[in-house]
């Protein structure tokens, strides 16, 4: 049985409650971050925290009181579950007054509710689905415009996974306006003549933690990196094409919308690019 | 202290808590309905059962098992907490199976959640606002893409009541590709002429069960509807404006983006629909 954080209490996962006013269950008022765990250690936890702030202050959204002690909170957490690999999953939401009304609360009276727990992922890092990379379809991404801002909002992602399985693939990556934002959970990217091409930063995708960290390592490795929107017909015709997240780090992907890329076997940038981010990550891991 | 409704339990809403995995809670997996209640009765409810499960449906949500004792649920909530006017409010959610996971849980062994609350609003039908009328601003229509289904993601549409508030008015009417698709929590019309324009259902949209009624009360009463969508600037010279939603009924707009409409006074087609409306849906309330 997991031990779970809610609102400064370490308690057993069945135990952690919250009213059915909270804003998050109510209203999806609420933002989230995944931290990965390796080796006991937290990867990329300032990265994450940094962007933590800024959802928090998009959405004029409280800080929680204990949110000088995440990192302490993080760490008691792997301890008591014991956690090698893994992720550490926290949400803070707009807490709850004891109502619904569209209106925010009075922060003054309404604290926010902040909740992490575990999940256990032994061999996170060597996941033989890195060895056979990913099959991607490709959906209309009908997702809201502020995706830079990490909220709760998952259900149009969630149902994105659902169209991937019953495809038959592992994931899709969503298209806007005939280019590509992003996968359902990750940034994506694809590669032609050596170079890495991913879509820039704007309201429309999320600022990847673990995108920003790739990109920086690509760049110290002599590697040309392009920040532009790219279509899917060109991701079909490209050399490779990977996704990143802090939970799948580098993750190559093998099949867009049934065309195989390359052999149709992970690619070296993707492999190279997947063992630099793991190399580097876990040097920084705190 | 409210009586509310949880998984087949009367519980204090004090005790009224759901799992920290709930879908609703970290994935705004979840739909909702709120119904009116008039004199103890329940105004439009076979309209909101039929739209709650047309959410359902498009959601490929399971139907919580309690679903075909919704109507006493609702009535026996008006009776415990001694509702004359208000409003129930009923959620779905996707249920938890005791982790998070994009992928949906298994609807053999993950039950829905169905909560049910009551808000006591007397006088709600001779709503002081209603002689006033609404100050609307107009802000851009960021939502997902399926606003006909009615799911718990509204964080923008609380965001643009707070940015409403903040500019000294009462509701927000969202823009988008020039037009104007909705109010945050209602429909949008406009009258021209003696002329009734509003926008047609589409996935842009809520379909409202308010908006379903009061069009054909209006056609019943010889008036012209036209189904098509405005813009602000035609708003803004219209002869008259309101709102339609089940808990504001037929609610006129007196301002949009600083510009008085006619006089600066609801207008005649507004206040006849809101009596015909109230005086019809109380014949049939059950």
């Amino acid at each position: 049985m997991r031990t779970v954080y809610l609102n400064g209490e370490y308690l057993p996962e069945t135990e952690a409650r919250v009213s059915i006013f909270d804003r998050a269950f109510l209203m999806a008022d609420g933002v989230y971050e995944v931290t990965s765990v390796l080796g006991g250690k937290l990867i990329d936890f300032e990265g994450h925290l940094k962007r933590l702030e800024r959802s928090l202050n998009e959405l004029d959204m409280p800080k929680p009181e204990a949110f000088d002690e995440l990192l302490d909170i993080h760490r008691e957490l792997v301890r008591v579950n014991d956690i090698d690999d893994g992720l550490i999953y926290l949400q803070v939401t707009r807490g709850s007054d004891g109502d619904r009304d569209f209106a925010f609360p009075d922060p003054e009276t309404t604290a926010p509710t902040l909740v992490l727990f575990t999940q256990s992922k032994p061999g996170l890092a060597n996941s033989p689905q890195a060895e056979k990379g990913l099959k991607i379809i490709s959906i209309d991404d009908v997702r809201w415009g502020r995706r830079d801002i990490k909220t709760v909002q998952l259900l149009y992602p969630s149902m994105g996974k659902m169209m991937a399985k019953k495809a038959g693939c592992d994931d899709a990556w969503m298209v806007e306006d005939g280019h590509v934002t992003e996968g359902t959970s990750n940034n994506a990217y694809i590669v032609k003549g050596g170079r890495i091409i991913t879509r820039q930063l704007s309201n429309d995708i999320l600022h990847g933690i673990t995108r920003a960290a790739v990109l920086r390592f690509a760049r110290e490795a002599q590697m040309e990196v392009e920040e532009r929107p790219f279509t899917i017909e060109e991701a079909k015709t490209a050399d490779e094409a990977f996704v990143t997240s802090a939970s799948a780090f580098v993750m190559p992907v093998v099949e867009i919308d049934g065309a195989s890329l390359g052999d149709g076997k992970p690619g070296p940038v993707a492999r190279r690019l997947r063992e630099i981010y793991l190399e580097e990550s876990l040097k920084k891991a705190i």
